[in-house]
């Protein structure tokens, strides 16, 4: 390709609201434009190292035993009725009537599409089990659109959906998808950490996501120093370090406490540690009933381990006015003990206690008056949880499950995820059975596997650049070999270029020619932010010989062009 | 692939409201699935095909200068309001609102977004000519979608958009474009005649399709035997043949003419010849205009052609009321003679004739009343037309322009367009322009090429299949080989069937491998149906051999598996 006949060049700056490194590097070194907030072009050069990325994952996917197809990108939106999704879908759906006024979902995901061609087919036991994928469109309406192609509305994702006779089979495929996707993401130099994750409404243990370790992601999660245990900051286990136990219960006593409402108002007047203090988050949940979540004082609430806890879908907190006029509490004054005999008669609440109040003793914390707190308030003989579990958020520092190593926070870009089904789908979905064996009727068990390829090219753009630019690796540049022709004026160095140029062509060697008459420094400085592997330069200076330069190399040195085609190929 | 693990197996029946061959076919060994009508999953079979029509396209395309990228998929509609095209497109615009309550138009072809994208680079007359191109879902909300994927309401298109100084080097690039398409579809084993076409509202001479001759085809088009001459029934240019020009002018004349309205009733009165009645067809356009159209009897109005002539984007036919309320004429009797003198006086009205007016004397016709008609109308002497001009719909039996060849009407399918789409959007929209070399902003000069990717492939089965199935060209073939396995109850079989399979895979060939343990009729029967080039059987049988028979071929042979290699490599 001559870089003159190129649609889309470098540019000198990005856009002003650009963060991310990959979308500065992207924007200026002329991959991507954006559209509209969150949806963009794929220029030529950013088309082909999409469909590089796209290439290595469709191998290794078929390698795998899935076979690729594709939906239609309009879903009916009766299918998504069938499945209830249209109101419960974590990303906002769009939808869009046709003249007939049919109406249809743009597919954030295609769940419903998938086991509606599958039910077509009336399968057998025999069929099974298989593994069906695509690469298409998928939107999201998001309210925030930031980062290039971190956090977009309208991506290209490779979708999997995997069709199983019960779930010991499917335990199988979820292995290979693992081991699938780390093959996927090692062939893109993309180092990921297999992180435990949160499964929705869905539930169940298989639920992990492939996060790549940077400060711009927005995936914060768990690990041990020695790698073995990972986990969403949403579904990370700690173990709570036992504090007073050995205190004996002293009585229940009320005392005056003018403060204000935050936990350190109540460290600071009581002058106790905050470990010791009940903390009490009070929510209504998406049928309006009231959760009264406590904790140990030096722990947060984990919004997504309480609402599997609760069963609930949807937390909101409560407000002042709730926690008044009908618990007839006081905010920041809030307490387990008998706020159940001075609530409305008609109030619906639920007491879920944190595991970790069993690690202290003789807690305080608010009596559900204005300036008035508790002491020595102890489980089960002051206050009887309704449910008592692990509602806790890790953070860095604690002791995890092992007992011996503290887990370190850290941010990451998600880039895939593999998650069990189950039967959530084919239950929901009339007639989503398979005819097993003994002639019966069964549904599906399923599972699903996610790729976001837009993502994924700006994770390795984050971790494979320098402050003059991109550094592709050599799998997915969009050419192997930048080659920078100087002194073109001279026909006789131009003819050179040209040869080379035609000579690598005809090798099968991707190229990149620079055959503009701008000077040296612009043709380096652009070769540096493109990104690609090998820079060639032709000049006067050169004589017989080309200069060959490695991205990241310091050096250069004077080959023959048959040495470079020993070395490219 | 092994056959049993493959999703998508042939269905012994069709659906019942399938016409189309393609259709079928296509669905019975398992290529697609209707989701909801016309937008359709493609299965790993269909999905494999789709592929590699995709990859030649690409490939002749490349080869061309053309670059590939992609735009959203969802449009800003206020892009398509700086167009006009909200209201103006032939295709019903699918439109979807954020929760931002921005707009988007699901994109039916992408004009403005390439013009959007190119105008954000503030380019050159050095950065041209380009042509850039995408394969992407397109949507149209077709009233009728029927007849598998020939007519469809979402599909992937490859579209294309050059952007030029100037006409001249336009010019160039349609026809490195027309030898392009020629090239692809011949790669594609599809005959394909080029066909002037209608460029719409943009005008201009260069426009074409590219027409599979099919009788299935929506598209009508009229060629020369010899095929020098070929364009859509919208603009078909013919000779219109001299009537009676040797009589002598008589005298305008009313006549008593109790008859019904049509032209057989007018015929049948006055035994005279249709040719010499004028037929008149009264139009309204979209500003209220009326227009009356006039042509030999024989003949009919070609409704595309009359809008060119008039500059009206769309016609409809003027109501009965309209005809005597405001026209005081009378329907089946109107005249063009003194029309404008009777109707009222706020009316608008063009009169328009036919150029085939001039080769006939002495027409007859209404007279504006009801049982009225006119002897001997001439043109000039009776009736002043605004506007005279071609506007006849040409047929079968017509002199071509040659004057020598007789005009032959064919059907065919279009699977491709080339057309000029000259200034229309760069001066519609904003700062769609380059710097020239002289220093001034220049509207960019753009042309635009189409090609449907599904309906390629339903005019491939159309043209290669026969009454057992369908027979796919080598190039595009899912599958290379279709190894067949019978008694594979008989280890030895087994062992060399796996073995073969191994085999070939090891040589990079495409191999379907049908390992049920179904009759061998029932995989004869599919393996024609699915319509792989190459069939190998391996039975008790074969012996040391294998059976080697090609789809179209009525003999096997038994050969070695170093033949077989060799003859497929």
């Amino acid at each position: 390709m001559y870089y003159s006949k190129l649609f889309g060049k470098t540019s000198r700056h990005a856009p002003q609201d650009a963060v991310a490194d990959s979308y500065k590097l992207l924007f200026r070194a002329g991959y991507i434009r954006e559209s509209t907030a969150g949806r963009y072009f794929f220029l030529p050069l950013g088309m082909k190292v999409q469909q590089k990325i796209m290439k290595l994952v469709k191998k290794e996917m078929d390698a795998s035993g899935a076979q690729e197809m594709v939906s239609p990108v309009l879903h009916p939106l009766e299918l998504w009725k069938e499945t209830n999704r249209t109101n419960t879908t974590g990303f906002e759906l769009m939808k869009v009537k046709d003249r007939r006024d049919a109406e249809f979902a743009l597919g954030g995901t295609a769940e419903e599409m998938f086991v509606d061609v599958v039910r077509k087919f009336h399968l057998s036991y025999k069929d099974l089990p298989f593994n069906i994928y695509q690469f298409s469109t998928k939107f999201r309406d998001e309210i925030r659109a930031r980062g290039g192609l971190l956090r977009v509305r309208e991506f290209i994702m490779k979708d999997g959906y995997s069709f199983h006779a019960d779930v010991e089979d499917f335990k199988k495929e979820y292995k290979n998808m693992r081991d699938t996707y780390k093959r996927i993401f090692d062939s893109l130099s993309l180092t990921t950490q297999v992180v435990e994750s949160d499964n929705g409404y869905i539930g169940g243990e298989y639920c992990h996501e492939f996060v790549v370790d940077a400060k711009i992601g927005e995936s914060n999660y768990l690990v041990t120093p020695d790698g073995t245990y990972a986990a969403h900051e949403d579904v990370a286990l700690f173990i709570p370090a036992n504090k007073n136990l050995g205190e004996e219960l002293l009585p229940l006593q009320e005392v005056p406490a003018v403060r204000g409402t935050t936990m350190e108002d109540g460290v600071k007047l009581h002058k106790k540690p905050l470990w010791q203090q009940i903390k009490d988050v009070l929510f209504v949940d998406e049928k309006g009933r009231f959760i009264l979540s406590i904790i140990r004082g030096d722990y947060d609430v984990n919004e997504t381990k309480l609402k599997h806890v609760c069963g609930s879908i949807e937390l909101r907190h409560a407000t002042d006015e709730e926690i008044r006029g009908k618990l007839h509490s006081e905010p920041g004054f809030i307490s387990p003990v008998k706020i159940k005999e001075i609530m409305d008669k008609d109030v619906s609440l639920l007491l879920v206690a944190d595991s970790s109040l069993r690690t202290i003793k003789n807690a305080y914390g608010g009596a559900n008056k204005k300036h008035l707190d508790l002491f020595n308030m102890n489980i089960d003989r002051d206050y009887k949880p309704d449910v008592e579990g692990d509602i806790a958020l890790a953070k860095e520092g604690y002791m995890s499950r092992d007992g011996v190593q503290r887990l370190v926070e850290k941010q990451g870009i998600e880039v895939g995820n593999i998650f069990q089904l189950g039967y959530h789908y084919s239950r929901l979905m009339k007639d989503a059975t398979f005819v097993d064996q003994d002639g019966k009727e069964k549904p599906y068990y399923m599972g699903c596997y996610g790729i976001g390829i837009g993502r994924t090219m700006a994770a390795i753009v984050e971790m494979h650049h320098d402050e003059r630019g991109i550094v592709w690796p050599s799998a997915i540049a969009p050419f192997q070999v930048h080659l920078i022709g100087l002194n073109l004026e001279d026909e006789e160095v131009n003819a050179k270029c040209k040869n080379l140029y035609e000579e690598l062509l005809k090798k099968d060697i991707e190229v990149l020619f620079d055959d503009r008459s701008t000077s040296p420094g612009e043709k380096f400085a652009d070769a540096d932010l493109i990104g690609i592997p090998i820079r060639l330069v032709v000049s006067k200076k050169t004589g017989d010989k080309i200069e060959y330069k490695e991205r990241m190399s310091k050096d250069s040195k004077l080959l023959s062009v048959d040495e470079i085609v020993k070395l490219l190929k």
